[in-house]
This record gives C-alpha cells, sequence and structure tokens, in this order.
C-alpha cells in the first residue's frame, strides 16, 4: 500500500536524464597562486582517487572574473580574521553572530554604492529572494514589475512575496511602459532588473528604466551581480560606470563573483534596509556569514575601490578573446560586456563539445544548455580574466578548433 | 501622486518597536584563543570607534555550542584550504564551484549519519527550504505534516512548495495520528519535525513518529540542526544516540552551530538527493560554499566523530548550570538537552535584565521576546559549553541575583 517513493525519484531524475538536462558536477580544485589552473579529479575513474587519475586543467568559466580569490590582500585578511575571531559567526545576526567584520563591511558597501545602508546576506540569491519577497508582501497591493529573463533568485523572492507580478520583454522599455501604464496608479510598484545578464552579456537600459519608474512612481531594484567589481570608477558596476547609482532606491549585489569570496547584500536607505532587517525570514533565521568571509570581502572591495588596474585588464582580456575568436570564423554572440557567448545550437554538441575540451585539451568550459538559456542557443560562456594569459588564449582557440571540427560545427570563412 | 514608500517603511518599523519587537543587533567580535570571550563594540557611542568603548564580554548565548569555532583543527584545515585553493568556490556548483573539499565533506556527512548520500548547502536554512520545497512538489498531492513549532526555515520550504499542509501539535504523536488516518492513504506523506527544539530544549518521540511514518506510509524529514556534533557516539546527533538513523528519510543539520562554521546538509538516499540536487532552485542557482569553510566543517566532523570529551563537558556544564540556578531558585525551564531556558515572562523586563547584564556585569546574553516564543515565557536563553569555567558560571549566577532583584523578579526560595 505504501508509495514507492524512490520511484518517484527515480522517475523526476529518469526525466532529466531524457532531456538532456541531467547536470553532472567536474570535481575540482583550484590552485591558489596558479589561477586558471585546477586539479580535476576525473570522475571517469569511479571509486578510488589515485593520484594519477587527477589532471591539471585550465577553468574558462568562473565567475571569480577577476581572480580576487587568490589576491594576497584578501587572503590575508581571510587568515587574519580566523586568528582573530575563530571560523564561524557562532549564531544568528540578532543573537550572538553579529561580528565587527560584518558591521565594517556593511559600511564600506553602503559607501561604494552611495547609499544610507547596506544589508548582508549567506548568499546573492537570498539577498534577492529576502529583500523582493519582503519588500512586495509589506505593501499591500504592491505589483512586481519583472524582466522576462531575471535571474532565478530574483523570481523565487517575486513568488514567495504573492504579489502580482507583470513580466516584461527583456531590456523592452516601450513594453515596461505599457504594463505601467496599464497598472492602478495608486498600487505600490516595483521595477526589478539586472545590470548586465550573464548569460548574453547585454546590459540594461537602466537610465531610462530609472525616467519610467519616476514616472510612474515605481521602486527600482537593481541586481547589480555581474557587474559589482568589474564597471565605474570604484568598482560599483554598471550604474556607477554611468553616474546613475542615486536613481536606485536598492542596489543589490554578490561577495562571491568579482569579488572572489562568498555572500550577497543590498544598499538603499536606512528605512528601507530595516524593514529587510527586521521582518525578512531568511535573513533572521540563519547562522551570519562566517566572519573570515567578510573580512575577506571587506579587503576585496577596499582594493577595488582603489585599483582599476584589474578592471582595465579584465575588459582588455575579454575583447581580446572575442577578437581572436571572430578572426578565426568561431560564432560568438553579441555580448557589450566581459562575457563571451560561443554559440553552438545543439545540446549534444554542446556537451561533447565541452567533454572533447576537457580530455583532449584540459579546457574546464561548463556547457550552458536548456533550461538556462533557450532551446537552439545552446553555447560555451567563456569568462576571460586578468588570470588568462595570451599562450592560454592560443591553447583555447586551438583546441576550440580541433574540437569544432571533430563535431562538424561551422566557422564562417575566416 | 507617487506613494510615500518611506513612510511605508517608516510605519513598518515603527509598528515593531511599539510592540517591543524591534531587534538591536549586539556587535562583538569573538576572541579565537579565549572564548567564550569576546569583544564588544558599544552601540551606546555611536559615530566614532573609540577603543576606550570597547569592552571585553562573555558571550553566554553563542549556538557555538563547543567550541569548534577555535580549535585548533578546524582552523588549520581552513589556513590550508585557503592557501590552497583561495578564497572562493569561483562558481556555482554546476558551473566551475564544485570543490574538491565539497565531495569530500559530502562523503563525510553521508558516512556520519549512515546514508547513501549528503548535499550541502550555503545553510541549513537553505538545506531546509530547499529540500521541503523541491520534496513536497516533485509528488503531486503531498501532504506534509509539520510539528507546530517547527523552523522557520522548514515553514517557508513547506509554504514555498506550496502543498497541502497540516500542522500538529508540538510533540503530539496522537495528534499526528489523527491526522494521517484523516488524510487519503494513497496521498504522498512527509513527516517534517526537529529532534531538539532550540527554545526550550525538548525532544521529539523520533521513534513513535517512525513508527506512525511506516504505519501510514509517510517520508520522515529531521532537523537535527541543534543536534549534529552534540550527542551519539559519532555526533551524528538524537537519532544516533538512539539507534534511530537508518529509520529516517531525510536528515538535515547545520555546519553552523555545533560544528561551528557555516552551512546546512541533508543527507538520505542517492535518488532523493539526486532529486534536490537537480531541481531546488535555492541550491543551483547560487555560488557554492566557499572551499576553506568546507575544510573547517570536515575537520570538525572527524574530530567530533573519534572525540567525546567536548560532548561529555557541554552535558556536565549545562547540568551544573542547570542545577546552580535551580539551587538558587532561579526559574529554570524544563528542558532535556543541553539548552538552559530561564523564565522573565515579560518583554520590558527581559530586556532591561539582559541589558544590566551587559552593561553592568559584561555578560552579553539575547533577549528572546514573542514572536520568537510564545508571550508570557519571555527568556534568556542560555548555552553552556566547554569554554565556560566554574569561575564564569560563578559570576553570571552574582550578576543574575543582583539583576533579578533590581528588576523585582521573584525567585523561589532556596
Ligand atoms: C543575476 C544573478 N543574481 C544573483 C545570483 C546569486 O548570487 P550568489 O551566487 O551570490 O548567490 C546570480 C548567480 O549566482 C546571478 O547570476
Ligand atoms: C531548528 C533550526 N533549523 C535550521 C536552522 C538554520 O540553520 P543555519 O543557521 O545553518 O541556517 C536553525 C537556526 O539557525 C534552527 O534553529
Amino acid at each position: 500500500m505504501a508509495m514507492d517513493y524512490d520511484k518517484v525519484f527515480n522517475d523526476a531524475i529518469k526525466a532529466l536524464q531524457d532531456e538532456g538536462r541531467y547536470r553532472q558536477f567536474a570535481d575540482i580544485k583550484r590552485r591558489r597562486g596558479n589561477f586558471p589552473m585546477a586539479t580535476h579529479y576525473d570522475g571517469r575513474t569511479a571509486g578510488g582517487e589515485r593520484a594519477a587519475d587527477n589532471r591539471t586543467v585550465a577553468v574558462w568559466c568562473s565567475n571569480d572574473y577577476l581572480g580576487m580569490g587568490e589576491h594576497s590582500k584578501v587572503l590575508a585578511a581571510m587568515h587574519e580574521a580566523l586568528d582573530e575571531c575563530g571560523a564561524g559567526a557562532g549564531g544568528t545576526r540578532n543573537i550572538a553572530g553579529t561580528n565587527h567584520y560584518h558591521v565594517l563591511l556593511e559600511r564600506e558597501l553602503a559607501d561604494l554604492h552611495g547609499k544610507e545602508a547596506a544589508l548582508i546576506f549567506t548568499s546573492g540569491y537570498i539577498s534577492n529572494e529576502a529583500t523582493l519577497s519582503t519588500l512586495a508582501s509589506v505593501m499591500p497591493g504592491c505589483i512586481v514589475f519583472s524582466d522576462e529573463l531575471n535571474h532565478a533568485s530574483m523570481i523565487q523572492g517575486i513568488r514567495h512575496s504573492r504579489a502580482e507580478k507583470r513580466i516584461f520583454r527583456h531590456n523592452d522599455t516601450a513594453h515596461l511602459e505599457a504594463l505601467l501604464a496599464d497598472a492602478p496608479a495608486d498600487a505600490p510598484k516595483i521595477i526589478a532588473f539586472e545590470s548586465v545578464y550573464s548569460m548574453d552579456g547585454d546590459i540594461a537600459p537602466i537610465a531610462e528604466i530609472c525616467d519610467l519608474a519616476d514616472a510612474y512612481g515605481a521602486i527600482t531594484y537593481l541586481d547589480e551581480v555581474h557587474a559589482v567589481g568589474l564597471y565605474g570608477p570604484r568598482g560599483g558596476g554598471i550604474a556607477d560606470r554611468d553616474g546613475l547609482m542615486h536613481r536606485l532606491d536598492v542596489i543589490e549585489g554578490t561577495l562571491g563573483k568579482a569579488f572572489g569570496i562568498m555572500g550577497g547584500y543590498i544598499t538603499a536607505s536606512t528605512n528601507l534596509v530595516d524593514v529587510i532587517r527586521s521582518y525578512a525570514s531568511s535573513f533572521i533565521f540563519t547562522t551570519a556569514l562566517a566572519p573570515a568571509l567578510a573580512a575577506g570581502a571587506l579587503a576585496s572591495i577596499r582594493h577595488l575601490k582603489e585599483s582599476g588596474v584589474e578592471r582595465d585588464q579584465h575588459q582588455e582580456r575579454a575583447a581580446t578573446l572575442k577578437q581572436r575568436l571572430r578572426d578565426e570564423g568561431f560564432p560568438v554572440m553579441d555580448s557589450e560586456s566581459h562575457i563571451v557567448p560561443l554559440l553552438v545550437g545543439d545540446p549534444v554538441k554542446c556537451k561533447r563539445l565541452t567533454d572533447l575540451l576537457l580530455h583532449e585539451h584540459r579546457i574546464y568550459v561548463q556547457p550552458i544548455n536548456y533550461p538556462t538559456v533557450p532551446k537552439g542557443t545552446e553555447r560555451l560562456r567563456l569568462t576571460p580574466g586578468p588570470c588568462h594569459s595570451d599562450a592560454m588564449i592560443d591553447h583555447l582557440i586551438g583546441a576550440l578548433k580541433q574540437a569544432w571540427h571533430e563535431l562538424g560545427l561551422q566557422r564562417r570563412a575566416a
């Protein structure tokens, strides 16, 4: 009589396998001091862990965009914080878990984005989930206007608020305006969007969206996860670069990508931040960020506020790789940012391509298939950075040519 | 015409202040090598950071129950991992972020709980949210039976699944049975509960709940967040202590309390874990746990699997403090575990008591008021551990006597 739960689970997994969507994780260990190189623990040799099976690979798909995860100042700050205050925070923010590094980091982040206050979370995911779900639910009748390509964490936050949602076509301000005009004038409104969209590398029309927000009395919520540290004179993101930070009500970011650590945050007015701090379940009822992570993030942000070298190198590497690929006739997708998407257009070939790169050329890139991107636009998502040398780019191009040929993929005549 | 959003936020905060529920975070820095002592950055002196305002306090409310956050093996492992692979994971688990320490930690956790597989998350909160929301939603028609005192993270997970929920009275198996009997026999069912409830310190009747699960064909989901590391011959929790681990389908835990770090996990069958790994948004779309945290957790778990010394000391300290308080006529609430709840029964006095302890006696305990506990049961929640010496207990008792007297609170004649 009892349900066969295992069959339910097995079927759920099989459904993914049948659709070619089943994910296998590559087991790697990045080599500090030697980024982008990593040790790959090859899953093909199941069972034991014979050192002979482990091979060095070059990682081409990390979101530690600038290599700050191996920066000496960052690591020194983390070592110091470990020795100073130990491993974990020891409690939730309210019960024994607020560490002085959290307080300093929140001040630093508020300053970075020119806001009154900031709040840190255990991840960028949770910063979006907690803030959007809380904001939209403390304002009865709130309507959230959400870009159709928004990240899963924003989608979940909006969903959890149970507020009404209206989805506008990607970066389409005419469509957004039509939806705003259509909504009751007196309803509270939030416009939620990203600056750099991470799979295509395109950038939102922030100023135009802020104009619409002004015209229709909406709160602007901007996810700068793929831009903080990378753009703007102090690394405040695209809104920093374009002088628009003051026009955004909430700027959300991560400590886990360009800053190289882990954790997330929002910056906003004192009152808005205090509402999230006081009401958001996923902020309140969880152990606070480990002090060493906060200390590392603090060092990383402070460094990138002063230093533009990493940002310049990052842009140069991305531009160089795009050009080199185009010169060789590869179908590089349009991207206004540091993201280099290379179109494959077939899920099976995309996976086989990355297998060839990994096993034949010791190059690690994860295939990006549906549902992360639409069917027919399966791709490699390359993230070059200051750690990738000219020789590594040569090696990547050579490997891509060979694998491309082996799979019968097309290149434009050069 | 535009909404006055700031007024909405201000009102929301004022509502909390009026109810006496507004939280202020104590800004502290724990002193590694000197737990439970910490530096308190006194918020009363707003603005500058004059060293003279910072005072040493004894922390009596941390959930780093055993002080593993300052254990030399844990810190050595974290320093080593930082030097080996850098600060952050550099990606999500699927895209460049699976570090070999994650793989080792998942194996270690599966072994700890005698399960086929394990999965780590950025927090215990997310392990509950991700697992319950996914489990209940991949099984159409699922009904979740949830203890009325379950943690916010379980409540959110169940809510996000949108499955039907039936709440049973706290630890009341007769009520649970009635609800199970009342539900359609062929509906998928999950019973979600905790082992040690952290505010009262009481313990669930795990065996009886498993009997009911067998009888009614339900999945058992046990949150051992306040028990892992602390109970059982290898620190597997209450189910380990009672020889019941094999009867639970999912055992969930945290790396942030007794293990002293940060992060969360589940252990279960290979297929169940694979379903969560493959479907849970809050697992998939977020930067993976920093490798140094995984390395620290691995060291902590391995140590506590072998060593029972910390567990014994922990129990002894808790028993001693309870006895000492009872001897002095303080209203210690019944607790079957290491948690020592001291009844105050009034929110204003509870807050004033902790202010007196902090400012007059340099003892830091956070007041526990509604809604964390029911009105009228406001309390101090003391968490003594191996770091708390006899002299510190003497000091605490003396301070409590004085503050208790000052506030006109009652003690039973000794
Ligand atoms: C646009 C966007 N927002 C938020 C997140 C979540 O940030 P985090 O990795 O810090 O959880 C991600 C990626 O992980 C992202 O791509
Ligand atoms: C019962 C219970 N479950 C889960 C959690 C969440 O664990 P974490 O702090 O690792 O997020 C907590 C407390 O924080 C808890 O008390």
